[in-house]
């Protein structure tokens, strides 16, 4: 382990929201990080690990809604990179699951940059934190993570491989295609399968909520819920719900 | 956040391997643990962490070979925790991920003892750290996580499902596997998709090997790469060799 970090670009996954769930690596880096470009969906109180000196770039994007070109983006790591420094490009989750982070990889790569990766507890096992595994031996033989918004605004057709498979299906950013989704399950006589959301997954003021995939957009709107959330839909989910009788508290 | 925390049963993340890519709050709690419950695949580093008092219990399995069995691990959870002690379970990677760990925490549901799960990095995300991402905009719209040893010894059908997608197909334990997912592969005429093998992933002694679907056996000979490992296959694999000039240190 180095004690002086190199100069260089450090992509660094910023976990699901609870600040405690970054990695020690991730932590240790943050410390000595020089300059911080971070993201909208950033717990601030990861911004506090930084030193005083350490100047802190927002360069976040609102799901859905307008945010800071890619390619600008692509220049502030231009010019931070170029002043010989320790410049943290810090994300949501894992930069490399579904957080565009390679992109920016191969842009500082182009110019010579250096780039590190320290990877993120990614959204998706915040299912854990309610009860619901990944993965349970008998029940779900794989995980399946698809992104609800593609480059094209289209719901991936991965969505009609997986359900014919023993996955549990993860949909990330899918708040906006609940109609969709849930259209998918019903034509394939699906309706019934066990499905959870989640928002906000090991903040504070996280939320749940189980139904069937058939009546995803009913139930979040009947518990209000939005986005940032996660959606889980598989035979995990109700396996979850044996041992609800001892509440998984959060350490 | 409780300082002292309660008696119970805390199921950790250990992570892929680099002792530090777990979470803080998984360093807390292994700090105030009374007894660590540890599988083959921690780096034993990790054990140092607890306090002198803890004592620390291999209940490991090697893969594919002899190991304790699921019910003798159960009845330690149950005497232990029956101490009014704070008994981790510390397992690689992500004990809902292809660990098993839910299994631990029905049990001690049904004998009334408290749960905490804290997530880990799962080793699929050390392909970030030899340049594949595990999704890239454009080239992966998904990401299918399999194991390649099922309860009952088979490969999953679900492999067969996730060739004819746009995931990105990552398998744990497949290691044994090879000739089989190489034939899956070759079958369906996709002997050519990108695949790539990674050994230790995270350890100082990690091992990568880039090949083809349909030469996934030929190349793990060659290199003599074995198990534990994880194989990733899809299109990502490409995008990641081409910043191979700039190499992703690890931080």
């Amino acid at each position: 382990m180095h004690k002086n970090l190199e100069n260089g670009l450090y992509l660094i996954g910023g976990g699901p929201g609870d600040p405690e769930l970054i990695t020690v690596k991730a932590q240790r880096v943050l410390k000595n990080a020089d300059v911080i470009l971070f993201d909208n969906l950033i717990n601030r109180d990861l911004l506090e690990i930084a030193k005083e000196s350490c100047k802190k770039v927002y360069v976040g994007k609102q799901p859905y809604g307008n945010y800071m070109p890619q390619e600008e983006i692509h220049q502030l790591i231009a010019a931070y990179c170029s002043q010989d420094r320790v410049v943290v490009r810090l994300k949501g989750g894992d930069p490399y699951i579904f957080g565009r982070g390679y992109e920016e990889v191969l842009y500082a790569a182009a110019l010579g940059i250096k780039s590190f990766y320290v990877p993120g507890i990614s959204s998706m096992q915040t299912t854990g934190l309610h009860g619901i595994p990944l993965t349970h031996r008998g029940v779900s033989e794989s995980i399946w993570v698809i992104t609800g918004t593609k480059k094209d605004g289209c719901l991936s057709a991965d969505l009609s491989c997986a359900i014919n498979s023993k996955a549990t299906v993860i949909i990330y950013m899918g708040m906006k295609k609940l109609r969709e989704i849930a259209e998918v399950y019903r034509s394939a006589g699906l309706s019934e399968m066990p499905a959870a959301i989640i928002q906000h997954g090991s903040l504070p003021q996280e939320r749940k909520v189980i139904c069937t995939a058939g009546k995803l957009e009913l139930a979040a709107k009947n518990a209000g819920l939005s986005y940032p959330a996660i959606l889980v839909i598989g035979a995990v989910v109700q396996v979850g719900q044996q041992a609800t009788e001892v509440k998984l508290h959060s350490a």
